[in-house]
């Protein structure tokens, strides 16, 4: 009973599944129901009219019966992201956009001008934007401003798995924006990087070629589901302050007592 | 079906819990039930005769009904060490020893010579020895070969909370030791650190201060149960291997299909 | 024999030095002696019209015989900082101007788009601009296509001295911008941070804080220009690379000879 | 005026540099005059007595008239240790022994038993032991009661260049050893590494790898001596303290006189 309101729905998961790089639809689909995820992105791409393929793909995604978040992979302009936002609201019959807005090729990383533009546009079309971008807090307050559904800020560039590269950039994120959605989408590559932006107070986390990529991805997603519980339920439970200086968790008072008899 | 198997018996859940520093008895009891925990630490101490307090303690404990590993906290030289667990075995009924022996004062960090001198005495007297020890090779090697039943190495200094402060040498201490029962034991501050271990390997994390000083320990022992399970599942899932570079998640092959018409 | 070419100029020393915060002016003229430092930056809200101290200050700058580099700290917007540089351009007859276009009160970090757009007008009216940005490679790639003439990222907030925070980002931004002058500005906190980004190849570094609140500012300046040349000469000798795995340093070659005549 | 006083000998180089390892002996000439270094590290093994090449090395060394710290490199007991620093004696005709006692093979890291065991014989003896070990602070504390002239904790595994790994455990040693000469020995990898851990108060470095296989041997020792003074220079001047929250470098009095026109 600890629901994340977004989008206009209520989400009991707070993982977000990528569907691309699985070594077969099969295994997606047993991840899926094993990790109990209720949100996947799609990319229009897979959907390409002339490939056979695209459309199994896509009736294998439907059947699952999740909610789907297309996202505007590849597009490198604002009016092209708006462009594939649009086209994927007819195809996929839903409000929602994952936009991405890439500004270099090498570090796929969001334009922040692209993104923001775009953003700003696709709510005003009644979207429900879900906002790739990096730990920038202006260009994060300006995503807070445009009104989009979640503001989702990468841990490290995307199919790295190197987890957060800039933990106080997220955490100062988190504190500034304390009631937008914030979604960690990016560098995710192990369970316990999960965990430990759900610990900050993050709302969920998106997570892709970490499961896709793992030896047995359907044990992974699995992994990944409870490590975000754990993470949400550790920020909830507010965790112990550190301290610099060893403390003895059993207490030491007076002399112990099979001393006391010499 | 993945138990742990030390000290002859056969465990489902690989966090083990201290009993020090709860806000109540009945807290510490609630959060056992919660978390599903099979082994508590208990110390000596708490059982000094003459107290009313701790005669009423030592029952609580004994009806959560769990494996307890009595610990030989305070104690300062081997021969002190020998005594307290002969004392434990007496007492508590099993012949379990954490031991601890404290080599400096102000980071309560183990004494290698006398960890691992007690260590070779109480293993020819019967006795399972989980054995605390800082990351170092050498000393692990040394109680290896001496015959411990688990090797538990500091994450950081007892009660700071701070995580793993050398993840390379717990790495090494895995790789070198494979045969061997490690369990991260201090140090250890939210449930994203014991993930962080059980990732690499170990086969199971000892958590005391984090639970006991959270906001709602019920919720954080849960919360490291969860992210434990999340770690071992994701250790034995493979993880994906990490990238320098960024690599889309949705391969990009030719031109997308929304550009094809023009 | 390793000058840096910018803004017209050439210098022998990397290490800029910022002129607020020290605990009197004798104190920074003895630290800009001592160091060698050719650049200093200053601020126009140091020369407020009708403060004694502010004329007495600005005279005392002018007598150290420095490249000054005026910022335009505390704008808000980039009409703001235009109008700021123009003016600074007036009275301390330099095309030289440290951009800075604040984003955000808090962190005091800029605002990508408020620093691109002045950044363009100044490149125009004839500035050498060095412009204050984060870590951001898109912004980054922006500022090098306006034509600035130093790009100067920051390591962590202004202020804080908390180093680099990350440091892949700011090896990346080495890496795609070759051929501009990276600078690093703010969150320097002591020499070895100036070293570590002197070491990835950036062009030289700026302190203010760090050297102002050192117990001995002048010592302190000393430090931070011995750490810079010490990051340029090390990167420029090519470092080792670094192993996963330890190697003797003295090569173990067959039996030692005071074995062999046994 | 900053000498460091060990072994009987005032320095006042803080760079320590090891021999081994250089593309040639004229490079280690050079590199030791380039860097003004006062203490070379031999080992004995480059000496044996068939070899013609270790003659010519030695006498090489012999001309540079630097102190020599012949070290027990490759033994893997006390009694072996205390055998080579013997023989050491009588062929470098110096007291000083850098002891080095190795317990695992493949970390190279020392063993505490063999290294305090052998230093308590050679200090007995007469010897100046500059004793190599790990950051284990119960283990240099045992060091300095048996009375070594300098001890001497790796920052990471030796030939690692990994830099220091474990910087708390370090500072650890700095303030509980307040009164003796504490030598960062192996996992040095740049420059910055070097300054790290003398602005903690270290009172000298050694480097080997890190010199002898950069790119410019020559070049990287003088980069090494330039770091190495930085952080001396940095910890005396009293380092900033740092901030969580970012803070304008020129304070923001009232209103910017550009504004108070209006």
């Amino acid at each position: 009973p600890d629901p994340l309101q977004v989008g206009g729905v209520s989400l009991h998961s707070r993982l977000f599944l990528g569907t691309a790089r699985y070594p077969a639809p099969s295994v997606l689909a047993e991840a899926v129901q094993a990790a109990q995820v209720e949100v996947l992105t799609v990319s229009l791409r897979r959907l390409a009219p002339e490939s056979q393929s695209g459309q199994a793909w896509w009736q294998r995604i439907r059947e699952m019966g999740r909610h789907l978040l297309p996202n505007t992979a590849g597009c490198h302009s604002a009016e092209e992201a708006i462009t594939v936002a649009q086209m994927a609201r007819e195809i996929f019959g839903t409000h929602w956009i994952k936009l991405e807005v890439i500004g270099d090729d090498y570090t796929l990383q969001p334009d922040p001008w692209g993104t923001v533009a775009a953003a700003q546009t696709l709510v005003r079309e009644g979207f429900a934007v879900f906002a790739y971008t990096t730990d920038d807090l202006v260009t994060a307050l300006k995503l807070r401003d445009v009104g989009v559904a979640a503001i989702m800020p990468w841990a490290a560039p995307i199919g790295t798995g190197a987890g957060p590269r800039n933990l106080p950039a997220l955490r100062t994120l988190r504190e500034r924006l304390p009631d937008s959605v914030l979604v960690v989408d990016a560098g995710i590559g192990t369970p316990h990087h999960a965990a430990q932006v759900m610990e900050l107070g993050y709302d969920a986390v998106l997570v892709n070629t970490a499961v896709a990529e793992a030896g047995d991805p359907v044990a992974m997603a699995r992994a990944f589901t409870l490590s975000v519980q754990a993470g949400r339920l550790a920020h909830r439970a507010l965790p112990m302050r550190t301290r610099e200086v060893a403390q003895a968790s059993t207490p030491m008072v007076g002399v112990p007592f099979w001393h006391q008899g010499s």
